[in-house]
């Protein structure tokens, strides 16, 4: 029998960029032979911790025995590198991470057991700490779909999401703002709400998303119009001499952890009530709303295809609201085709100024949904008695009122800019000639992002008729807009059935 | 507006091996700004089909700006290399992979739809293709432990499961096996129950794993004494002339689905009845068994913890067997302590030649339910009466006939080999005198992998007491066998509170 030794201390490893990029997830490589995988037995394809100093981050290991990597070196992806803030070469530890503890709760609701607050609170910190593989996302986004969320547990989840990411505050005692549930490609009314909203004194320090996975994010189309990518402090300067702004949320860090639940839903195509509850208020009360306006638009290809599934949602989204003090009215909307003509950012962000300014030939629809919407926001915010908020939103167009604070907000988050115009376009025409009976919100989107929406800020479509339109053979039914030839061919090939995506019947 | 062009065909990319192991993932990686990338739309973290002539693999994409990887090469992990049997610039297509239409069938069963032989087939289909992400794979597996399989649906994965890998077929009308659905450490009885079947005239085509999560899987322990790793013919050959084999069953690609959903079950933690008994039940059947014999360890740290859920795994494993023509009898023993004394691949070894051999010290509980399993098989075999099978057994084994079919077995293997003596030995000491109380087989386990088993063949540990043995204070109660000072004392440091895992009460 041997003496033996305390466990040895491991030296460390040396840290090299490889520059991957892997959609936020972090990635180690390590030679198989190097002497960390052997002594601590790590295998490939496990999750190790990466330490340096007081930083860390948990990433997904892959071994190589090629002799570009030294073995005393661990190569980082930029997720990993930009967490750990690393310079090349610098000394890392690497070793097998903690024991998941959440994952306890995450397996006794996958056999029906309900989840109380602090089984969300550590679920959700896991998550936004980067703990939870794809394979544990998936299993908490699928258990919760199988056995829906309830009123309490929705409640948790969204007090846990907030709770992970940064809150804003308000010196107003009322904060207004307004959400769509989206599905509806070009339902762009945001920039004409704040608009409107803040002439009328409200506070409304709207923040947006960019596009996932439809052709454009309010963010997107905002950006062809002004900077929206904004400090805090800018946002707080903008919002305190304007009442209102128009920026990029990424950059706030509000609620975190629903970009990472939205990539898997969103690789699952699944997508329940109680996610998108706790998705949608956690990010309002983050950014410190007391009043929300909800737009729920509802058709057969729009993301919610009942009124029964609607009046759930708006029923579970107040309740969950008053819970935390937040005062939420819903607005069902016609979801059976899109609002206004273009679909992509500039194509869209071209309908509201269209709006803003009166022009004889904007979009009626948007200007309409626009002024329902900010019509409620209005009454939320008492500045319009019950019923009266949507003819004051209307007069504060075509008074000039809304586009004036428009491009003061947009001055202040950087100065106002014209949309580009894109380089190739090409029309769809009808193959036939009839009534137009069905437009398809999903592959229109489709369309939209094969011609380059929303990376190519010009591309999308522009639609040249509407529901109960009679139109003639040859007769275009739609414009794709694209930077390159190749873009739009790719659209066009994609489009050839196009008589599917906008349905004519003779 | 331009002149409209048909889509370009993409030139390939060069093929470049990456040496990137990723357990079984395929994984492409690729210049962010390369052609394919920019013209497909490709994003970080997507999926990607990579073709080369008649062979395609489904990859995970990563992006990079690395000057090192040239725009218009992809480099490939070791799984897609050897799956597209490529070599070194070879030209290759990458694209998106096809929609996958068996997605739609996990959807629904995670709303709590069941599936029928089609939707099956086709999801284990698209998993055996690689064509799941591990999203995908924990959705399936989670909806299925939510809401478990029910009986139509065991058989219909079951089905599915045998269908996707290779069968093997033999002349003999009736082929015994059995199987161990696990939990129990060192309990090694495959070797000792194919020795006396086949001495008494039965075929026994035995494959087996190696260990997953286990410290000695019967396959590393066999290693240890004979080679296991045989080719097709070699396995008919050996079985023709003995009767029987002992092999790794990895090179057979039976279940071949079965790995995958393991792997993930693993990183859950879940373990459901539908699913184990389709693992077993499609090997089993897959392998050409006719008549099988299944362990069912019961006990507090085994697998199957209760007598309840031990008989309803039995019902379920009988009633599908029944499906396939499959005679199934399951053995309920005891899972209370590990079987055997040595837990690791030669350890295990040691106790199985003891028993064979007869010797004076060998393990009577290994002995014993060797001889029960034994006794099950024979009598499915029909070589025993009902009730005679176990005497039978330890007849053969008393004889010395089932010894020297065993050493026939491994002669016609490549030759018996004599197993590995560990370089360091250290003995874990009671610190209190008293009687063995509980023995914790989940951390028994995990103390002989941290010595190195199964990597190190020799590693792991020989437990030197048993339940209700009365021990005094510093009497050894197992000792770690190690072939480094270093993985001896990683053991001994998770040792330290060795109370907890063989319970010493005054």
């Amino acid at each position: 029998m041997s003496v033996v030794a305390p466990p040895p201390s491991l030296p460390p490893l040396r840290a090299a960029r490889l520059q991957l990029h892997a959609a936020h997830q972090p990635i180690a490589v390590m030679r198989s032979d190097c002497h960390v995988c052997r002594s601590e037995g790590l295998s490939p394809r496990s999750q190790v911790l990466v330490t340096r100093g007081e930083r860390q981050v948990q990433a997904l290991l892959y071994q190589t025995d090629d002799e570009r990597f030294p073995p005393d070196q661990v190569a980082l992806s930029e997720a990993a590198w930009r967490a750990l803030g690393l310079a090349e070469g610098e000394p890392v530890q690497v070793r097998h991470p903690p024991v998941l503890e959440s994952l306890a709760g995450v397996r006794r609701r996958i056999y029906g057991r309900r989840l109380d607050a602090g089984d969300m609170a550590a679920i959700v910190r896991d998550v936004v700490q980067g703990r939870y593989t794809d394979v544990h996302l998936s299993a908490f986004l699928t258990a919760t779909a199988a056995l829906p969320l309830d009123a309490d547990e929705t409640v948790h989840l969204t007090h846990a999401m907030v709770e992970v990411g940064q809150c804003l505050s308000w010196p107003s005692p009322v904060v207004v703002d307004k959400h769509c549930v989206g599905g509806l490609p070009g339902n762009r009314t945001s920039p004409i709400v704040v608009a409107i909203a803040a002439a009328n004194g409200l506070v409304m320090p709207k923040t947006s998303s960019r596009a996932i996975t439809s052709p454009a994010g309010t963010a997107d189309t905002m950006q062809t119009l002004a900077p929206v990518d904004l400090d805090l402090s800018t946002l707080r300067r903008v919002v305190e001499r304007e009442g209102g702004c128009l920026a990029w949320g990424g950059a706030m860090h509000l609620s975190p952890a629903d970009d990472i639940f939205v990539r898997i839903e969103r690789e699952l195509d699944i997508d329940t009530e109680g996610q998108l509850v706790a998705s949608v208020l956690s990010k309002k009360i983050a950014a410190g709303a007391t009043h929300v306006a909800i737009d729920i638009p509802v058709g057969p290809t729009a993301k919610i295809r009942s009124p029964e599934a609607a009046r759930h949602l708006a029923a579970r989204m107040q309740s969950v609201g008053e819970r935390f003090g937040l005062v939420v009215r819903c607005l069902f909307t016609d979801g059976a085709q899109p609002v206004g003509r273009g679909i992509g950012p500039a194509l869209e962000a071209r309908d509201v100024l269209a709006v803003l300014r009166c022009e004889h030939d904007a979009p009626p629809d948007l200007r309409e949904r626009a002024a329902d919407i900010a019509g409620v926001v209005l009454e939320l915010g008492g500045v319009a008695a019950e019923g009266a908020g949507p003819r004051l939103a209307l007069e504060t167009l075509d008074s000039g009122r809304a586009w004036e604070r428009f491009v003061r907000i947009c001055e202040a988050q950087g100065g106002l800019r014209t949309p580009p115009q894109a380089a190739c376009v090409a029309p769809l025409v009808a193959t036939h000639g009839g009534r137009v009976v069905h437009v398809d919100n999903r592959r229109l989107s489709r369309l939209a992002k094969l011609a380059g929406a929303p990376e190519s800020p010009a591309a999308g479509l522009r639609l040249r008729v509407r529901l109960g339109d009679e139109v003639a053979r040859g007769q275009p039914l739609l414009e794709l807009h694209a930077q390159t030839a190749a873009e739009l061919a790719y659209a066009l090939d994609y489009a050839r059935d196009a008589g599917d995506i906008v349905q004519v019947v003779a």
